[in-house]
């Protein structure tokens, strides 16, 4: 048994796990590419352990033990992340917040609720929400996602556009960094202390700490909500109806665009051929979200736009979070994966145009689509899903052609590359293009900084040098 | 003449200044405490030079050219700081952002305008407003701060309860980093994609680079605003009201409540003895603002708050920015600062009255008073005032009593110790109450990594080792 397993088992003893089962499940995350290697029947290495503490305390401890042994260190939550960003290799271990779970504070006065990071997302919204309160993040994978999953790779759900991004929602955070020390942000409403040191965090896809607990502040569950949905012309008709919804101040929860072929997918009954469903969600005090929906249909209907079923809108809510398990996608021959980016209003047509035409000079696309579900004053995001049945021998190769396809178009417009799912291995080849030579440089050095072995979480968010 | 004069001179000619009147005119901030020591005598070193680049690729070679000749670099806006985050000494350059000025792009459809940092808050605002635009930023010092300051000190404006503070008001960033690279943020609405780099500079007070140009993401300006007082039985009772209204999701733009004292001395006509004054202004769509305007005041009246005179709410809009002089009032012979700090909205009235307590402990103290002025979901701010006639003598240590006293109240009641005004020199003795010694090492860390030779703006955001 290595020196690094003997050590973390004195200190940590039930919380190391080293059987074949444990390490097969918590290896990587739900990043399509190494499902579908695995799929594929490429012999994947497994960790040396997973450790699993159930505390602050003890993941210090393990975090410590680790670096003594020049051991890496693999973050995993609730593994649902979809670019790599857990990808365990031979002779690394795992560390699983998931023993930090559960909901430890709740002020109802200052609306704050305090979690243990590996807290999975449903369920501490289940906790507030039986208090009659709501976080407001509700990513498509509330039930396989964790908080500190949500604080790591700067996580965004379906009520956005008025509740904000994980950013946006968090008081504090506690996190033990690489060099084993605690770190706990002031619980403070705002501050102007420095730079925002969780910010450090926030995104760090675990490399530069492993985030243990996470204060939000909460929202009362809104008193009214009402929801409608006008179908229009074409997509970049919506578009110019989000912007004219967001511009003079309106604020919709769920604001969210389908394409025509998307539309076909979710709307089949109700949304005719061609067209481009727009959904909206307006919450809040009953003045509110009664004045808000006025207004958004006037401007709507402006724009020609008709309004939608109301059963159709219901629907989606109850289905919003249900997708087929990529497993099922390759056993009918399709690689499928999504990809997320964002820009201005202005380039946000070129931007859907020039993707979907790259997805489809890829040999064997069988569909390419794309929403936009994240509104802002300047600006959306795009998310796109491509198909593509190019037989087992060609899976890999349309995968990365499509992925290489969607980067290229962003980088060439100048748009985001990464809107929330992170950056991970799959696009970690395009952060200069993101944020600059200068800007990796500079993210290079704050690594090398606060973690001079690399051991966090080796292999993603930075480039090759 | 030094070498490194001669560079800079060679480099940028007519940029760089050695005058006395120059040197003396940028060398320090609007720090309370250093206007004193000035006034009371005490001889000041002046810097080595100011330069003044007219571009970013200009300050990027003074930044390179002092570097190269280990010389510190003091980078200076507006100057109107009051924690003392500028105040060069001999041997040392100023960089001013103030040559790097003026509108540079408005873009209309996507709300965005650009602005190089060294653009005065104002002329920035009337820029944008000249077309219908709003910043929303409206510090008290938006006529004599810059919006490169406004990021490297994170500040907030009088409207930040509905437009948020800087750091959610900016699209994009350019900043010179110490090696002298320029770094430029991706301009896109949202992005998960590493860390959000721009979240190293603001707050960064000039230690870890230099601000070059700022881009806004826009609002248009209201189509309608409302604006309401009330007066209430005391400060705690008009802080449970700030809290009932944040809490089902109004958000005014200005909700602002001033104590006892303070509402004498603003609406002397007005408010009776004893009450504390709360102040809204509701903007947005009519049918949003008359929604927030009716529910805010029923919430008040239900807590005893007292309808105020129209006439009062304007006159605090027409003279909300003006102030005396800290020299008018020295030579009064009073001391005079402002502290700003936050906390949750169960300790706001503890800390409201601790704070007091200490400056009321303090010899010679002959006013203090506080208001609250930037309200979230889990809590506000306080900005005290505190006015002290010790003597000449005793001037000095009556200001450095009435600040240790608020940072331990702040400390002892684990409240955030600076909400908007920054650290600088004044508050950097308790950066590890707020953060920790491990957050404090964190930055240390950051601060080591890009500025090795510790040349950007010594002396101030962190302690002493």
């Amino acid at each position: 048994m290595s020196k690094v397993l003997a050590a973390l088992e004195a200190a940590l003893g039930d919380a190391v796990a080293t059987d074949e089962a444990s390490l097969r499940a918590h290896r990587r995350d739900y990043w399509s590419r190494s499902e579908l290697t695995d799929w594929l029947g490429e012999s994947a290495s497994l960790p040396l352990a997973v450790v699993t503490p159930t505390s602050t305390a003890e993941m210090a401890e393990a975090v410590r033990i680790c670096r003594a042994h020049d051991t890496a260190m693999i973050t995993r939550g609730g593994g649902s992340g979809v670019c790599g960003g857990v990808l365990a290799g031979r002779d690394q271990v795992v560390l699983s917040t998931r023993g930090l779970s559960g909901l430890e504070q709740l002020d109802e006065h200052d609306l704050l609720a305090t979690f243990g990071a590996g807290t999975m997302g449903a369920d501490a919204e289940n906790a507030v929400a039986a208090a009659g309160y709501t976080i407001g993040n509700w990513p498509q994978s509330i039930a396989l996602s964790t908080v500190g999953g949500w604080v790591a790779t700067r996580a965004s759900g379906q009520y956005s556009t008025a509740y904000g991004n994980t950013e946006d929602l968090i008081y504090d955070l506690e996190a033990v960094l690489p060099d084993g020390s605690i770190f706990r942000s002031r619980p403070t409403p705002r501050a102007a202390a420095g730079p925002d040191l969780r910010q450090l965090l926030l995104g760090s896809e675990g490399t530069l700490g492993v985030v243990t607990r996470v204060t939000f502040s909460l929202r009362p569950q809104a008193e009214h909500g009402i929801r409608q949905a006008f179908h229009f012309e074409d997509f970049a008709t919506g578009i110019e109806a989000m912007r004219q919804v967001i511009r003079p101040g309106w604020r919709p929860p769920v604001v969210r665009l389908y394409d025509a072929r998307e539309s076909r997918r979710h709307f089949r009954d109700t949304c005719p051929k061609g067209r481009a469903m727009l959904i909206f969600l307006h919450e809040g005090p009953r003045a509110l979200a009664e004045a808000e929906a006025a207004a958004v249909a006037v401007i709507c209907r402006e724009l020609g736009g008709e309004p939608a079923d109301r059963q159709t809108v219901d629907d989606w809510f109850a289905h919003r979070n249900t997708v087929p398990s990529w497993r099922e996608l390759f056993e009918q021959g399709l690689v499928v994966d999504t990809i997320e980016v964002a820009t201005d209003w202005r380039r946000l047509n070129d931007l859907y145009e020039a993707t979907l035409a790259r997805f489809e000079a890829v040999p064997g696309l069988v569909a390419a689509s794309a929403h936009s579900s994240h509104a802002y004053r300047s600006g959306a995001n795009l998310y796109f899903t491509f198909a593509a049945a190019p037989g087992r021998d060609g899976m890999l190769s349309a995968y990365d052609a499509c992925w290489q396809g969607a980067m290229e178009a962003a980088a060439e417009l100048g748009a985001g590359i990464a809107h929330h799912h992170g950056i991970g291995r799959v696009r970690r080849a395009w952060m200069a293009t993101e944020v600059g030579a200068p800007g990796v440089e500079l993210l290079r050095r704050v690594k090398q900084a606060l973690d001079p072995d690399g051991l966090m979480n080796p292999g993603v968010l930075l480039p090759d040098s």
